[in-house]
């Protein structure tokens, strides 16, 4: 078994957000899927994104607004959220003070 | 994008714990992997599980000691742990009054 604590792994900036993705783990053929964590700081949005994977998002900490085309919703920390293949998205932090972490899985 | 709280989704008993397996959501093709919640009961531990995917745990709620062949580790809430595949595991909830609730893909 292996642990990962998002606090102690290497973030490097992107755009608004810090990017965390687990390559920096190597855990190579052990997971067969890819990972990241990432933060959006107070008050910031990820730039918009849209890529072929389907990515399922867990807010860790915090609450994110996300947005596509069809509107914004709020997710609320513990709560998921699955982006279809193509489905372009920013995820908006709107609190003043707190970070908003997630895991995603894609 | 759909979303998911595992507040609102419908967990079933198995043994001391309770599973939510996203089966329930019907998202069919459009996640590469399999998913589920559970709580384990303040006080309780799940049953010796052990398969063979590798399975990578989310603590969403409380705070897990995860028991595999080689010692008990603490995991806050946040924090993920990935199971080899066929590695034998017990997730305990040593709290006296929260519930330890999880994100698993596997």
């Amino acid at each position: 078994m292996r642990t990962f604590d998002s606090g102690k792994s290497e973030f490097g900036q992107s755009g608004p957000i810090q990017v965390a993705r687990w390559e920096q783990y190597q855990i190579g053929t052990g997971m067969p899927f890819g990972a990241m964590w990432y933060t959006v700081p107070p008050g910031a949005s990820s730039l918009r994104d849209c890529h072929p994977e389907p990515e399922l998002s867990i807010v860790v900490a915090g609450t994110g607004f996300v947005e596509v085309a069809t509107g914004i919703t709020e997710v609320g920390v513990g709560s998921a959220f699955l982006l279809d293949s193509e489905e372009a998205h920013v995820v908006h932090n709107r609190t003043a003070d707190a970070p908003l972490t997630l895991f995603s899985a894609y």
